[in-house]
């Protein structure tokens, strides 16, 4: 086996559920990854070839990510601090931005950047490649957001959005808050015609079963953790409510 | 100019609305068409190469298409029935199929068959031609349903759904009434964000666009006309309320 000529720069990768290995499958080429995952069995890791390492060793990386739950984060962020090098880049990947900034902002040393993002895809809209989709990057600390965007950019072909932690969150509670809610009706309507079916019926039902088997944390993070999703949930239902009420009143002779 | 070999059977043709200008495109070049609709100015027969006609003419052809909207059926079919031929077939093209079943069995003269149709697709579907595209098809009076689904099948390539009236209302009830209730909801929220979206989320605003700018008479047969929208709705807005009030009670400290 040929060595290659430049050593891949170490990434540490703090969690291996299904975004982490997504994101390891693609890193694996241009990193020499450092994966730590007490709650995942080895042969896991085994499928990737690698092995799982500690905590230390992962967190002690030049650029580590962190692919928890947003619910974990603050607890994670605990954990790894004490192993972080001075200059180290950190960034998480959770469906919802100004908590975890916050978090991370107030729990990571001083000398370690930091930097938010939030892929707008998981492992079944990434099944046909990365290119294309889109990514929200956000400086929290430091200022390498943009170099950031550049290599995800150029490594990936990613679609990259650079915005801020509550810019994002308000467009996401639109976004994966209407989705997420829409798919929660259809699927509770069950079972629904399958034949007999337009092409807008048939783009609703393929948009549901790509978030119906969302993580239980993607839901949480989505409807919980995002400070705009309450409001976005009221409005729909009473906009959803006002219209019962007009069809109630204009119903006419239906028989 | 070659004359066609065989002269080309005449075919009535009520109704140049959306739906009855895409019929038309489709038609012309397997029958010679007898249009009749006293609402829509001749430039638009134009543009089709057509002359408009009487009501009596196009309702004295072996085959006669009523392309009108739901809600005035019971008047169209009443002008139409004394000028039918013995023998001729009568279709019709609506969202719904129990009350223009119904309408067309009590207002037909007997000597007429009567073949219920409802082609799952518009202009915008069929904008890449028909292919593929789903037509219900339902015997009302006569044995000719199934001829007229194998010719929808050979000439155009349609998928031919054979069906009963319930069944198909029963059906179109689900796809179109949720469809359409899911485009009101999210029409009436707009703006909505278009960067930073998922592919889901786009899939859902793809669905969206198809119908938004269907004709008010579609809303109204699909809302109105089915037996079974309302009982759609209600499900549709109770689970919709129990999930809203599952959430209230499940509200974390979300900031």
């Amino acid at each position: 086996m040929p060595s290659s000529p430049v050593p891949r720069p170490a990434l540490g990768l703090i969690g291996f559920g299904a975004f982490g290995r997504l994101a390891a499958e693609h890193l694996a080429p241009l990193f020499s990854l450092r994966v730590h995952d007490p709650f995942v069995p080895d042969a896991a890791f085994a499928a990737f070839d690698l092995l799982p390492c500690g905590l230390e060793e992962a967190a002690a990386c030049p650029v580590v990510i962190l692919a928890t739950p947003v619910s974990t984060l603050a607890e994670v962020v605990r954990a790894i601090a004490p192993h972080l090098q001075p200059g180290a880049l950190v960034l998480d990947v959770g469906s919802v931005k100004v908590r975890p900034a916050a978090i991370m902002r107030a729990g990571l040393p001083p000398g370690v950047d930091i930097v938010a993002t939030h892929p707008l895809f998981g492992p079944q809209s990434a099944r046909d490649g990365l290119r294309g989709l889109k990514i929200a990057v956000c400086a929290v600390r430091g200022d390498r957001a943009r170099r950031v965007g550049a290599v995800l950019r150029r490594a990936f072909g990613l679609d990259v959005i650079l915005t801020t932690p509550e810019a994002h969150d308000r467009e996401a509670a639109a976004v994966q808050g209407l989705t997420h809610l829409i798919a929660k009706v259809l699927v509770a309507m069950e079972p629904l015609p399958t034949r007999m079916t337009t092409r807008s019926f048939d783009l609703v039902m393929q948009a549901v079963g790509m978030v119906r088997h969302d993580a239980p944390e993607v839901f949480h993070a989505i409807e919980r953790e995002n400070p705009y999703a309450a409001e976005v949930r009221r409005r729909f239902f009473d906009l959803a409510a006002r219209m019962d009420g007009g069809s109630a009143s204009m119903a006419g002779p239906a028989e």
